[in-house]
């Protein structure tokens, strides 16, 4: 097993695998082939690993914090770094507290954040491309599991995340329940809803028919579809957000000096489109087409008996929390979850004006769901 | 003025104006000049009228019916035509009863159904194309009301619709209240929110990144951004519905036999798509463009002092409905113009499950509104 990490410390006593170093600093860990659910095999992939806090020495503190689609490995910053997307949850002291718990997370399988995904390299050393398999919700979970094989961690003590990390939430309680003490699930469905697939199946769409998709062969030409992935996100942000945050806000105002009259600019259209170039900046269009691709085909009911049966199916403790003003992934998503998880108490519902976006921005409400998460974590250890 | 219509019939005992035969036939009226808001003038515009009912000699029975965005005059349909956009609502013993009233619609300014716009001709033979002048929902209602001084008809006994068909009825009712008696707003509200501008100028932005836009001049090439339109309105039709409604008909399910993991479509997408079909076999991606920026400069308030100013100072006696499950045009927009509106007694709730489209498929709940309106209007005759 090869592994390659920019600083890499041996866990002792094992000589089996490498973790990066417990500040937040990414490192690279491969984890072999993993054979997907729809019976292709992606060779020798490898995922990129961020940690926060020592791991125990029964290494029985992991906590696994799931990323959403655009989201990284990336959970908070350093005291020099980029803010990461849940600022605040991890740390000493913090709701998941990294002097008790071995933070780790990873950038997806098919992600563009140095795991091995579309954007990457493929052994006859060009861009994996259009050659990369799709992939499921499950496929991204077992490499997840792989990794921790790898690392010799037989169980979790927690695994949280929103939306498509909730989906990986999911995926991990019901696929693998023996390997996971406790769960936050935030903002996410047991299945994709027809209104989610028709607005992501119409994003992707948007992206592949930009004349430089190129058939999803683009990389290394010097032209990617960034006009098709920044319409894409415009729609999708809209999805995140809500009419009445963005109307108090922005209503119908004009951007700043701009007049919309004579060709200006409106202020939520000049948001919008700063959110499309925030995006384009930092991200893979052919990942957010294949991200997309295995959101539409979430469903844990899959080869399960349906979705009722796979959720009774999981004893593992579990905090289901979703956003009173979600109008992506519905609370009624959500009172499914919470009623047909044994192991979960009851729905949990954090009011907010952000909509989907609320289980990033609503720090205070989110930090008790973890805090909960994370006592039934200690409880069931 | 000149007038054309394939089957004029002159209102007697004015020799001024023509008008289409009573049965629904499309006629053309030319209304001269329209002078828009913006300084610009539209010369010699044409507007296609339809008419269902016979005129009241005093002239004093006319009710206008105002289209929506991809709408057009063809209110409902003869017994051989395709059927209309509001089945039901108009007719003998319909809601708006045509034994007693004269239904006029018209194809509204910048619109494809015949009526002067980007995709007609220009004086000089050649179409409109991007030399057409950006319009407002102001815009529309003057050339509308020009309509009616060519036609001699100085007051209507009232004028409805939804969407932006309401948007031309507040317009009406602030801009022109003496000329008319009563009305029905549906569906919409006093100004365009962040919400609405943020999707339609994202819509428009996709038309526009289709190489095949041309800058505004695709018409007579062989070439029309079809694709951007058709994706513009599968993210449009999403907001039209409800989560509830698509998950209940299509929830994940794959499109008949096809299969999504091997480049099948989901049952969702393949609806999105003919919606998107179906639009683009009858509509005109500029006209899409230029109506959709008119939405955004909806705004009843803008040189009155502001929206609550503008609705307080019409007198005409009105109906507010809104759809409960519209996540376009919120019950709220609704509420705030029922509450400004001192001529309407309250605001009337459309239950249904069919989000902002609701005000085309509730026939009962709708019907029931147009009874009220058109009882109003003659009381106020």
């Amino acid at each position: 097993m090869t592994v390659s990490t920019e600083s890499p410390i041996a866990r002792p006593g094992t000589g089996v695998a490498l973790l990066p170093p417990p500040d937040g600093r990414a490192g690279v860990v491969a984890i072999g082939d993993v054979a997907l659910e729809n019976g292709a095999v992606v060779p020798d992939v490898r995922l990129t690993v961020q940690r926060w806090g020592e791991l125990s020495p029964t290494l029985d503190n992991v906590v696994l914090v799931e990323h959403a689609l655009t989201g990284d490995s990336h959970v908070i910053g350093g005291p020099d770094g980029a803010p990461g997307w849940w600022e605040g949850m991890v740390g000493p002291g913090a709701p998941i507290d990294t002097d008790e718990w071995c933070v780790i997370a990873t950038n997806v399988l098919g992600g563009c954040k140095g795991s091995t995904g579309p954007a990457s390299l493929a052994s006859d050393g060009k861009h994996w491309g259009a050659r990369f398999p799709e992939l499921t919700i499950r496929d991204q979970v077992r490499a997840e599991a792989q990794l921790f094989e790898v690392l010799g961690i037989e169980r979790l003590g927690a695994v949280v995340g929103g939306s498509m990390g909730g989906m990986r939430v999911l995926e991990w309680i019901i696929g693998l329940p023996e390997r996971v003490s406790a769960a936050l699930v935030l903002a996410v469905g047991a299945r994709a809803t027809a209104d989610q697939i028709g607005t992501q199946t119409t994003q992707m769409a948007i992206i592949t028919a930009d004349p430089d998709w190129q058939g999803g062969d683009y990389h290394g030409t010097g032209r990617a579809p960034m006009t098709g992935m920044g319409l894409a996100r415009r729609i999708a942000h809209l999805t995140y957000r809500t009419d009445s945050e963005l109307d108090h806000r922005f209503a119908n105002k004009a951007q700043g000096d701009e007049n919309p009259w004579t060709g200006g600019r409106y202020a939520v259209q000049s948001y919008l489109e700063h959110q499309a170039d925030k995006l384009c900046s930092r991200f893979d269009p052919a990942t957010y087409v294949l991200l997309s691709e295995a959101m539409n085909r979430h469903d844990v009911g899959r080869g399960r008996g349906g979705v009722a049966a796979a959720l009774a199916s999981t004893p593992v403790p579990c905090v289901v929390g979703g956003v009173d003003s979600d109008r992506l992934y519905p609370l009624s998503t959500q009172a499914e979850l919470a009623e047909g998880l044994p192991g979960c108490a009851g729905l949990e519902i954090v009011h907010s004006r952000d909509g989907h976006d609320g289980f990033l921005t609503e720090a205070a409400a989110v930090s008790k769901l973890l805090t909960e998460t994370m006592r039934l974590a200690r409880e069931n250890r």
